[in-house]
């Protein structure tokens, strides 16, 4: 028998996969898949089943399913997913326990897809800041969220929504949100914020910022300052040893993390900043580090159990 | 000999100080003491060693000072106390450690005041919420600051500041801040910010707002939003699953509590809000339980050094 903990990443676009061993789990992978997402109830069910037994015959035919975790978009409690809009899931919780424990008698978990990336990018940070292991990871998408990771465990807090900061308000003067309330934090610093003002790229928006388009000045100044307060209000309220910045609104671009980081050594330079610093426990996560399905193995590898 | 461990808390106007037995940490008071504050680098260190050596007088001939925590304003790290205005203390660090060195030969510990009142809040909490360790205490005074006890242990955080969100900002659009910023929380959420609109108490405040005062109305609905912002960033972003609020501001001040309770019930009806609920995690801790001195004591009796 060769017993491999699988680790799934569900995403809007795939199902991505990976097996590592028990007694290895942070070691090299023994398989990866990616396998298409069907949305909706049982879609997400037959894609969690398929990819299992496709990782499961990728290692060999003494594979024996020692344990799966799951990272998932939307709001998870006790191994249920709501409202993760990209996987066609509302209101109504969807159980995942049932599918998991019929794959294997090993530990199962689930947890919110922010939360796996953080226990995933674990690796990373010890590689690149030895000794380490207090940080969050903050990913500026679609939209907004953060995972945490203090003093080397996962922070999925008290109802799993830790790191949740996207309707926080940043502007009680701003626009009003979909969820309802006035100006929250991803009405800026996050894709579809942008978009409220901007029909382009997050590169394209700095591009034409440098280039003097009054509009895009506004949004790249409205995008930058929400992205530095979401990396103040972690390095403040949680007060984490580093923030991995990582998503697709600022990776490949320069321009954007320049304009972030020079905006973080401005506040530094303020009565608080200079007794708190910020800017330099800004890193910034290469996107090409595989987090996702990793972190979600460590879930069943590190004891963390739903 | 009768072994004590001794809890400091100093504070801008007296140097609290309690007695505990080491086998007993939460239980009765061996001896309680009282000092007036005397301002300045020597007289934060002669009141500290009068207030540990009239608390030993307190106990019996045969005490012996087993161990001292130290709860002080401002920011600390290292045993070593800045920026504490009340105090007369500056950016120069004031290392308090040879100090309590001078007084025991076992543990000693130096945390913010806010972390070491949440610490001491923890007996109320078992006794209010069986089974939960698990929350913030939120200080709303003349400043705004929280303390942090996630999964039972004191969160100091990376740099000792968990929990320091007064300027963090709520309104960009917002007036500047002492601190150089723009529209800090602490502009609203607390004592001060409320004395940039109105000169008396915040109970006056809530009774002329209720008689229609228009300053009045204005600057208790700034008050009010701050407070319940406040609430909610540490529901979402630690995730704590109780805040318990405490404060002059606050105690005393049903009016303020019943305005926040509402502004937060209202929340909890927004798409988010019905997701993530924050009002029921609510607690007003009462002013008399003591948890200042407590709180101090229990950082060398739980194991956490500086």
């Amino acid at each position: 028998m060769t017993p491999i903990l699988v680790g799934l990443d569900i995403g809007g676009t795939s199902v991505k996969a990976v097996a590592v061993s028990p007694g290895d789990p942070t070691g090299p992978a023994l398989a990866e898949v990616r396998h298409r997402t069907e949305p909706g109830e049982s879609g997400i069910r037959a894609g969690i089943t398929a990819a299992v037994h496709s990782l499961a015959a990728e290692v060999g035919p003494d594979a024996e399913v020692a344990g799966i975790g799951v990272g998932i978009p939307g709001f998870v409690s006790r191994g249920a997913v709501s409202h993760a809009v990209n996987l066609g899931l509302g209101a109504e919780p969807l159980d995942l326990l049932p599918t998991l424990r019929s794959l294997t008698s090993g530990p199962v978990g689930v947890e919110n897809d922010v939360n796996t990336a953080a226990l995933g990018a674990g690796g990373w940070v010890a590689r690149h800041d030895p000794g380490v292991d207090d940080y969050a990871l903050l990913n500026i998408g679609t939209g907004l969220a953060a995972g945490l990771v203090l003093d080397g465990r996962l922070r999925a807090g008290a109802t799993g929504m830790a790191g949740e900061i996207g309707h926080l308000v940043f502007d009680r003067s701003g626009p009003t949100c979909p969820c309802g309330q006035t100006g929250c934090l991803e009405l800026y610093a996050s894709g579809s914020g942008m978009r409220r003002t901007w029909s382009g790229t997050a590169r394209q928006l700095l591009d034409a910022a440098a280039a003097g388009d009054p509009v895009a000045v506004r949004t790249a100044a409205d995008l930058t300052a929400g992205i530095a307060h979401a990396i103040t209000l972690l390095a403040y309220a949680p007060d984490v040893a580093l923030i991995l910045v990582t998503g697709g609104v600022v990776s490949r671009n320069p321009a954007l993390r320049r304009a972030v980081t020079a905006r973080l050594d401005h506040d530094d330079h303020t009565v608080v900043g200079r007794a708190v610093p910020v800017g330099d426990r800004v890193r910034w996560l290469p996107e090409d580090v595989a987090v996702g399905t990793r972190g979600a193995a460590l879930l069943v590898a590190e004891g963390v159990r739903v």
